[in-house]
């Protein structure tokens, strides 16, 4: 099982999240490509000391608003989206060459991953920008969403992620934040359901259904101190259980 | 000989420059990389009309002052600079990638070319970059300058280059533009002069004097009706005495 | 009768429009504020000309997306938008009383104009910041639109405008830019249409009937050379008419 | 006595300060402008806060650059630098009106504040800001600095500031970063320094020798806790010692 965290996320004088104890914990980073997040500098940092530990590296890449972290939705034209997108993908590879390592996959981010999760032409820009810079890039999202569905239709490699700290319907879906109990906050239950996800394929859902639940990545947060520890939580009880943590398949065959 | 000149200057709704026109003259096409000027959908325009014409790419990277379109003299420091180089190069790289095409080579822009030509900790810091994310690219810089000295001892491959409408003192060195008769404005004489130092090697210096200019690639500008025309004059003079026109060697070879 | 125009939206080395021409034709001029477009020294220079011809000065505010010219849409939450649009007026405000002038009204540009035009929640936070700032400044709006009713429901003064170069639907809506006629070329057609408005407080809507059209300005671009001979016409037309052109009664009585 | 602080510097999605509980030290405060820090809904938030605790508002302005948190030399063009510091301060006008306050001084940052203490043509840009503006504002500069002879020159009121954690040298200026004991770190010693000035006017240089420091505020810091607790050991020892601490007189008066 791969684990995988949105890193690079300071910018300038202002620090985001703690990257270096987060590094030990994932087997794969989202690093911020400079539109919501990472300046140039600091993208560099992060992606040395991942490269240091073998994590892969994903581009995580947003809509171009540092003031709104890049949270907000925006309705740009498909010749920006796919140009903002491979450039974004293109910044990061060379800084990715620089500290001796490659981007293997692309994770949008923010208000960009909601979008393309359900909207289709910005989700097909998303792919062009991928198709066109280089097809062998891996495209992770959501699971259950139709965007991975939509990406294997274009011959794209795609890696469906889970949210450990998120609860989830019956029906596969995340339970929407603005719902009771959409955010799970105590680490202990959080490890047990990913490693019963692990095991089954399945999750306990919100009203206590199982539902079946294709993950090949677990998305950990690491913007608090609260959050590490329970990033730290999962890694270990996957651990303890023995299931064996690395960058999903396509990540390290490449 | 090589005819290079600043493309790719638009920015969102904002026109500079006639990339095409200029497409048809130059050989070389040093592309804005987002600092002082290009959005990523203009860029990858300018790099599709680049490459099917098989003009070469430079990436033009600048300081981050999209207000002072890189113009300001600014002072970075050395992580800061290496790093937003090699975003700024990896950036184009991406987009040359999707536009079927590469970078070969970089030049700086505007008061990063100006500083690194004589500042040896910049032009360190810009060096470090090529040499950390692809010692095969080319650093054009300014013919005469110590910048291109520095570089051979990192072990990059330089070009110096001449401007076309420049006058340059007896010393080989451009003169300043605060002084009267620094720029010329007459195509026909522009044009004979380029053709002297082609065949040449020499240029007619300010005072009258011979001197002894090395340069591998002429700078061409395109940011007005006249500037075009000039360029014009340049190439048409140069091709009408059967120079051949051709990106530099170490473009073409790669 | 006003005459208004989108002014200040050079940016940079960048130019856009010829400002000294419409200033010459227009009594109200809305000027960028550095979101859309605008760089303060320009504004700067803008404000100057207008205040030298004693044209009025509203405050063209917009989302913060130089690279889309703030054409495109987007989601600030409220917070964001009051205090966005807030900080645009000042600055405006600011550089306004440098060129002993200031500012009068405001009108929000291209998408946050089109969504507060039929979005209640970002049209209140637009209103919001003009009541927070100074309950004095009027508001800018479509003639026609629901906003002009919330803005007054609020206790705002409004200017209701109408667009020289458009078509009308018999309901007194804009005819959307993607259907055939809805944007109308020709000079002395344009003129006469607005003569006909001032003296009638009618048009001709775009199958032949007519409607009523509350305007107390007429709205008419300067991006192009085609586009300021447009602006003249239709002032030549309206002065020769005996039309008086004067800034609207709240910016002449303030 | 004066106590000051840089405040309102977090941008968007990141922290930086404790600006509440700076709020409860300080009698002025420095607020960001949204060029090197600050955005408009977190410097409204800010100001807000100001308000309540009749905390005195400075505009914080400084080069644009984000990226660099204002620290890096600029060299605009004084057209540009004028304009730029006029439209700064403008918008924190209007969210300080928004927040039923006002900006009554004008507090340089970082690489401004430092190139303006000893250059005149930028200095002297900055100034031309504040008169084109406002000639009411105050300036607030370096004790010791001829910006502050220059001001006076010019008919500007000054404020001198003397910064609380900084050892100075004989001649009463900064003793430079760069040399071994410049920056102060016990609380305790720095409150009994301020104490001393507050009350002799005169204070102990790195040498051990006394001089002479005209200060009518002290600059202190609250980027970390550490900086805060520092902050509040001043503020406690000089109220504990009966000094009255206000704004500035110019503040207050307005």
């Amino acid at each position: 099982m791969d684990l995988n965290s949105d890193l690079g996320e300071s910018y300038g004088a202002w620090r985001m999240g703690d990257d270096a104890a987060m590094l030990d914990i994932v087997t794969s980073a989202n690093v911020a490509c400079g539109f919501h997040a990472g300046d140039p500098a600091g993208i560099l940092d992060t992606l040395r000391a991942a490269a240091e530990r073998g994590v892969a590296i994903g581009a995580h890449v947003a809509y171009p608003d540092l003031a709104g972290f890049g949270r907000r939705n925006m309705d740009p034209a498909s010749r920006e989206l796919v140009a903002d997108v491979i450039y974004q993908i293109g910044a990061l590879q060379g800084l990715a060459a620089a500290a001796d390592t490659r981007v293997t996959y692309v994770k949008p981010h923010g208000a960009l991953y909601n979008t393309i999760a359900h909207d289709r032409r910005q989700a097909d820009d998303v792919m062009t920008a991928l198709l066109e810079l280089d097809p062998g890039l891996v495209l992770m999202g959501l699971a259950g969403s139709p965007l991975l569905d939509w990406a294997r239709e274009r011959g794209l490699r795609v890696v469906a992620e889970a949210f450990a700290d998120r609860a989830y319907t019956p029906e596969g879906v995340l339970v929407s934040r603005r719902e009771a109990g959409a955010v799970l906050h105590d680490p202990a239950q959080v490890a047990d359901r990913m490693l019963d996800l692990v095991r089954t394929g399945e999750i306990t859902a919100i009203d206590g259904s199982r539902v079946r639940l294709q993950a090949d990545s677990i998305c950990v947060h690491g913007d608090s101190p609260g959050a590490v520890a329970m990033a730290r939580a999962v890694r270990q009880r996957l651990e303890a259980a023995g299931v064996d943590l690395a960058p999903f398949a396509a990540a390290r065959a490449s």
